[in-house]
């Protein structure tokens, strides 16, 4: 605040300034997120399973079981290994000191590695991470933190579906409006969009339990070749280094791969292609909720409305807000690593790092949305009442298809349109309904039309209820 | 050009307007592209799978076939479906005219109803997109699109894995620098890379396969009810609509669907995904490729350099340079298609329309990727000799990694790692290679090691062989 | 279609190869866009400013300027800059060949230079295109083009403020109600929205004038150092490469850049802010139509409505949806432009490939976008009896936050937010309004509280005629 | 972990579990970030400016503002001000709980404003957060926190400018290959591309510091009419709430916006804009800095290498790396923000709740990128005998382009492409120089060419010096 350039650059204004401590901004706590920006996802289970905390525990995780799968296969005593578990368990590891010291070499693994060579007995420290590379580490860490984290999304999920699976069945025949490009279309039910957004996320269950099904360790070390693994002087068995990645595979319950992928990124873009598609299923069940519980047409709300600041009787539909911002935010994390598969040599620069975050970031979002969309569906008001009598706002042209459809063979095509398209225009103008219009018509005398039936908006409502019986069928 | 704007904007400069004439705009081939910008995909088979007219065929295509498919459960006559066939086989449509056109209501199916219901007799008018909403139309066209393009993407991965597993292969034992953040760090093989590649070039294949499988006609009808279908006055058998679907699945050689999908754009969104993991499979290589060219580097040279228009004799990597262009550029239109999955009501105003030209680029862009993929592959020259000269650049130190696991039995662990440090400090000044500097380290002298074999690059390139092995048995 | 990759692919569906004569996609016409899935642009000014042709068009412009500017500093003989310019205005040149032939090189102006040069008279070939690189000839159209279109997306923005600023005067005191998080919070003026998109158009004018002003003319030669360019042999005066770019900038219209920018990529990046940030602008009002037209909010239409292919009767709003979709799309194109700025040496192997058709397509996209926002604007209906009647569907809620602010000296501020909290969830259920629960309660009786006027919302518009006509001050 | 959802998911690993404690998830302590995936930024002055006790310090100081400016036009008592003023310095607020309680209203204002109501006297209690929204106060505390971080980003770019300044008049004269498509094209000087860095990081500063000096306070009461500000029950002078603005302005050292901006998001826009670019100016300059530390370029090294945990030898360019990995990710973010601008109504329910977290991202990039960069610039080893070595690697060729103009006046040009094209052949197979093969060539004789000079690299820099000279003259 005390330079130059913020001199010429702030001008007179001394407020910008107003109340910044410098010295505080260089402590430990001046710089720790707590969530203050991301109401979506403050509190979430997914927010646990991805804080640094929960990385730092995947790192460490990932280190001790290596020495493990390195002892079970003798190139390790396995009191080495049992003495390195102990430590990851016990000792004690900060992870802001572990930032700063990231800054050296780019990556925490470096310094983490220092840290836990020293916290286990001096005999056992050549142990410790041999024959790693950093990204050996971090990627299997990432991979532990993925999988824990998606199966807490698959739970929510799984909230989610059988709420919506409920309401859809209950609200089976439940007419209402059908909307395109924003105007009243024909008639639909509350049950087939309710099946519709449950099916949305039993694609993106599917998704992503195939994702985490391959989610796989990482081994290669320093250029992806294995090649300081195996036991001292012993070139040995050359099935070896395949043997230990299904080792250390066994021990982290994550997959082997078939290669290293340090620059074979696919499980980080299968996991950025199924996490924007989780995202964008929410993001659209979101998006009608929004529209559905507007002032004007309130068909839904939501079980606990949000408060206002400034308007204390007022009741948001928050859960949907925050799904929809998580919703915007989830394809450009997720172009971010789909970029990262263009990954030079046999490890990047650049682009591997550029990863960390934005996985996490995707994680996270759709962590806090999925818990937000478990909350939205077991707790969403539906108004039948409302919705029914949307049906006569447009006076009878909600059904206009289908008496196009119906006066077709007897006045021929082109003038049953010339005609609902005169009728309609007087229904606006006249403030009658189509059904009134239509039974003053002297053409239509002579034909046996049920003119109440064919104008009833919850007559036509073709495949809603097989569709979404047949939706619900869906396991 | 001459508004008043335009005057305030440009200033006295003349030539930013010299040689407009507005009258050619508003010509018909003033606005036509002909894929001047587009090198990476003029002239291949992708390019003419989704040019214009190839989606006008499509759209006629699912027209036909959709009237055919209402024959089939008698709800049209036969003859109309013959005759909706032949006038979508016959009649000329013209795509410049239809887009003008399809300002009015914003999508390009509603000028062509008309046309085509102009271009069958009178009394087959009727059956022309009966029931249908324009949606239900141009979503089955473009899944037609998806399918005859990514067939032809699948076919050019084909190629392009299978050169490369020539390439591997021949190249099993082929010694090169393994490189990191830039930096040589251990030896690796060019055959480990071309089979890296070649993993990459598979796992796209199989997420285009399974995308592929899946592809699924659209029909719903105004608002996804299905409403409009069915025999005139007969509700009929409830499972009609859905008959109907299945039919029109096999009239177009898609898969059906659940649901009406207006909402739900799963299908679009996994071909955002499996089209983005393609460009960037392809573009990994295209990276490597780049940087291996380098004139300093010049391990690998494309079959047919490119041409550089100041300077004759340069021979550009031009194939990598167009792939990496398309690796760029894919992630974005994903990340707008993702964004797409959040459409509102039954059917949305705005995200369906932003999709489909994204759609269409990425379909281009990887389309055209996967065919320089080919070309670079099959033409691919690899320079042994210059992989093998590039081992020796760092003095040595590529198996410092080597050496001090070697050592550090004999000297501890941290001994080993301080010897290395001073002696590749020494190779780079004085200008001798580590095994020099070796041999002539007193400490040492007790013990029984092979210099020689410890020092050579090609003896350390650990798992390389097994791996590349392994990996080539991947069908 | 007959790959064997197809035939594994399709099974046995027909349907998706049906009608595909390959033949027909190697043709001149199939592989041609006319903007079939474009009518967000379809016939607009700027969709012919960006077509191959005008984009052609301007390399020939570019070409002709360089040698002119060569001629003015005595570098060529005036002949040769008659006759270069000459056979660019006269000569034909094949847009879809030259597309097929810049595979070569990966860019079309190699084989440009070679059809320009054979259609001058021998004696003046060597003054084609003297001294340059692809990449000066490239992106000085470029700029050209984006020159041009720019002046377009201007005068198009210049209508649209007109309209908005002609709505806002008019309905500076039309009450309706202010949305936030979709539901009513207090009265708002129609004046005042209008004057807020408004002003959200002149930023977005301001924004594209700055980047207009400065586009400036590409220069370099083969590396940025402007070596080839000068009289033969004549090492000459050391300002000569610049008093060239000066010429060339003079000849063109466009700026003189301070240095060569092949890989400074500034002009890119800003277009590519100014165009997003215009997208947005648009984008921001549609949003807001497209709300307003809701066939429950009827409060705003389009002065066309769209038609619809199912439902001859249903006006959609076509216009708000056109731009809606191209501000879904202008983000990610722009994110693209900004991320080649990250190009490598002295012009780059992709990231400046990457730019060209991401770049027309933000410049049609947001052409487009202005004459929809155009027709938007001048045609938009308002309807203020939907507006005021809106007011009062909460009962009088909204008016609750001048209600606490009222009664707080009386009661106490938390008396008299429990009291409205009470009052607001009886009006819910009796079906009763605020006004007349307030009037019927006995601890406001001997306060002198004008009910009438408290709960009228059009007496509830705080600052909002003011920030409208202040707004409106600004040219 | 205990879900079913997870036994059916995880089948028999049990490491993906282990360690874990669902407990420790819940805790305090657990989602907490201290940077641990961000060495980026890790310790960074814009670290703290933007961390949640940043945002904290802003609100609260923007809340401040607010009475301080009522009281200012005698809407509050100065004793309120003071109190509340107070209450912000001396108070203790707990981030990570007003992040669990922001869940309610989905914003952390609403909490923070019962707490400090609850910690300022109660007589003061109305004067806390008088009339606002939470939008107010949350937008006006980003613009506070994105100026504070702006001015330090700024002071970064400037030691960075000045480093680069020193490096390109240093190295005016240092000759080195331009690098087009990755191959040698004609000579540069390193000069030359420092200056270029430092255009561009000008460009970078010059973007930022116009937005910095705009970014303007918010504040327009629950939607945006500033109905609730004012003195109670008089409506007093029209323009009191403009200048309630202006008075609120003054005390944050913000700017006055013409409107409220809940949904005008112009400032977002811009320092979207601004801070993407800033992201690619740097990393351009890490781009290049890359390529030339390849251990087979090695023309440029950074001050301090990385470490490496498998290498100890190994010295990474981690500098480059990290802003690179910055590059990759601002554009995505950027993309976000634009999209934002699509809000509707008065404010709107996601798109401003998903700009939160992607703007202070952006913020903490490019502030990490700066730090890195001034680092990197003032720390960067040239190695101008590498540079001047590599001019010789194409036997030549590199001169080609000078060659070609110098011989076409005697040749004609078409015979003199076709000898050079010969002679670049001949040099390549038969490990000669260009200059010998020329010497040799019996059709040159009777040419006064002055061989030595023609091939020269170091003579063919063109305007290179000139331009360097007049870049740097730029303040």
């Amino acid at each position: 605040m005390t330079s130059p350039e913020t001199e010429t650059e702030t001008g007179t204004g001394t407020g910008t300034g107003t109340g910044i401590d410098t010295d505080t901004y260089s402590g430990g706590n001046a710089t720790i997120d707590h969530g203050l920006l991301a109401p979506g996802r403050a509190g979430s289970p997914a927010e646990a399973a991805t804080s640094d905390t929960a990385f730092l525990r995947a790192l460490l995780d990932a280190e001790a079981a290596l020495t493990r799968a390195q002892a079970s296969l003798g190139h390790a005593p396995a009191e080495a290994a049992r003495a390195v578990t102990a430590a990851t368990a016990s000792a004690r590891f900060d992870a802001g000191d572990l930032a700063h010291r990231a800054r050296g070499g780019g990556n925490p693994v470096i310094p983490l590695v220092a840290d836990l060579t020293a916290a286990v007995p001096d005999e056992f420290g050549p142990y410790v991470h041999r024959g790693a590379t950093s990204q050996d580490i971090l990627d299997t860490a990432t991979m532990l933190v993925a999988a824990r984290t998606v199966d807490l999304v698959l739970a929510d999920l799984r909230r989610t579906e059988r709420a919506l699976s409920r309401l859809a069945a209950a609200h089976r025949d439940t007419v209402m409006p059908g909307r395109t490009l924003t105007q009243h279309a024909v008639p639909t039910t509350f049950g087939l969009k309710a099946a519709g957004w449950r099916s949305l996320v039993l694609d993106a269950r599917d998704r992503l339990r195939g994702v985490r099904a391959g989610l796989p360790v990482q081994l290669g070390g320093a250029a992806g070749t294995l090649a300081a693994f195996g036991r001292d002087g012993d070139a040995g068995d050359p099935d070896t280094p395949l043997r230990l990645t299904a080792a250390y595979a066994r021990e982290t319950g994550l997959a082997p791969p078939d290669l290293p992928w340090h620059t074979l990124r696919a499980p980080v873009a299968d996991l950025a292609g199924a996490l924007a598609f989780a995202a964008g299923a929410l993001g659209k069940t979101a998006a009608d909720v929004l529209t559905l519980s507007r002032t004007e047409i309130a068909e839904l709300s939501e079980g606990t409305g949000g408060d206002s600041s400034a308007m204390p009787h007022k009741r948001n539909p928050v859960r949907a807000t925050l799904i929809a911002a998580a919703a915007r935010r989830a394809p450009g994390l997720a172009a971010t690593l789909y970029a990262s598969m263009v990954a030079e040599d046999e490890r990047p620069a650049g682009a591997w790092h550029a990863e960390w975050e934005p996985l996490r970031d995707l994680l996270r979002l759709v962590g806090g949305a999925a818990r937000d969309g478990a909350e939205l569906a077991e707790g969403l008001q539906v108004h039948p009442d409302a919705m029914r009598g949307h049906l006569h706002l447009t006076a009878g042209l909600i059904v206009s298809e289908r008496l196009a459809a119906a006066l077709a063979p007897a006045l021929g095509r082109a003038r049953a349109k010339a005609l609902l398209t005169d009728l309609a225009a007087r229904a606006r103008t006249e403030g009658r309904t189509l059904a009134e219009l239509l039974a003053a018509q002297p053409e239509l005398d002579g034909l046996a039309l049920d003119i109440d039936d064919l104008t009833d908006p919850t007559r036509y409502t073709g495949a809603a209820g097989i569709l979404t019986d047949r939706a619900l069928e869906r396991p």
